[in-house]
């Protein structure tokens, strides 16, 4: 078992199956040694985890719960492209775009749901640079998406 | 001609001029082997196709149009740039904000028109990752703006 | 005195000290020739300049004012990263939202108080593409947010 899934399984998580790419795009693309991952949903088994505007409808700490959920299904896109998740050198960059309310504020404790994830899996390399902003809606109504670049050693 | 303008004009599709740049930003930046290109707006001679947001003002179908718009003047920005679209290896990222009713939850459907068209034109090498997202308004009103991320091979 | 700082302070620009990173993420992450700044809002000293959506709390300019601020925040937290200016190459792309009331299209004039100010301190090589982008809200209620990426000579 690779390293970083022996790190997954001591947390008690387990990489779901991603999703078969749907329409013209593709989960993962890597270029030299950087790998682009599309915008994650909060989605298990296809059941949307959650759905609404913060925090009307989910509250911000529900909405840091599904901003995780979305990285985890960015490692298993990941971990289908790569092969082993061994081969991610580190996180660069994440876009958060949570479903808000007008006045909604809190965007970044949202999207701390994914980073502190992320750095809790992978150490320092997992520190990234992050955009976080409102969205007036999301796709299937999810409260938020996340999109993730990562530094990858090359196939050799 | 080159291939891919074969193939646009197999589609019927010509390529505009692309607008002059205005202001201090410009439609394409090269570094290494990917070209960066400036957020797209479905323009053509200057008059914009699709105003307003989905689906109050414009249906989702008239969006698609307008995302795959955008893309085509992604291309066109593209050629003027690298002077030929057959340094096009492939199209590595999309990012589509679509003007959102709160509530319109079908962006995907909506920047599938630039997705598809961009399979349409390029074959697996048009595949890419994509974030869509909803927006509460966009420049000059339009209904759709579309960046883009391609691998190009470098000038010989 | 670096070039580009000599450049700045004849403009009267003083780079602040940029705010120590908070929760997981790091304001600047560098991958081979690229610099990937996260985004960056228009704050001074822990006091943010610009608060509320354009145009019924801040006006166009002001918030144009406001991003000019971000981009001079983005360059603070890369010089702290980089150890100086002058390795910068050139402005690759900006990420710019702005906090919009439904209906406001004036995103491109906003983003330009960034852009032109890129331009003036970097010249030719300030040049970039740019998304703006309308926001519904964004974190701590700040009127625009903008995430660079900036190509960079590698440490020798």
């Amino acid at each position: 078992m690779s390293r970083i899934e022996a790190k997954l399984s001591s947390l008690g998580v387990d990489l779901p199956d991603p999703p078969a790419p749907v329409a013209a795009y593709v989960p993962v693309r890597v270029v030299g040694d950087l790998a682009y991952v599309s915008g994650q949903i909060p989605m298990i088994r296809g059941k949307i985890m959650a759905k609404g505007p913060v925090p009307s409808i989910v509250s911000p700490e529900d909405a840091a719960q599904a901003a995780r959920l979305c990285a985890i299904n960015g490692l298993a896109a990941l971990r289908q492209s790569l092969g082993d998740l061994d081969r991610i050198k580190g996180i660069v960059r994440l876009g958060v775009f949570v479903a808000s309310d007008a006045g909604f504020t809190g965007q970044p404790a949202v999207a701390n749901g994914a980073s502190e994830f992320l750095v809790e899996i992978f150490g320092e390399a997992g520190r990234h640079v992050r955009a976080a902003v409102g969205s007036v809606s999301l796709p299937l109504g999810v409260t938020v998406e996340v999109e993730m670049t990562v530094e990858c050693s090359q196939v050799p």
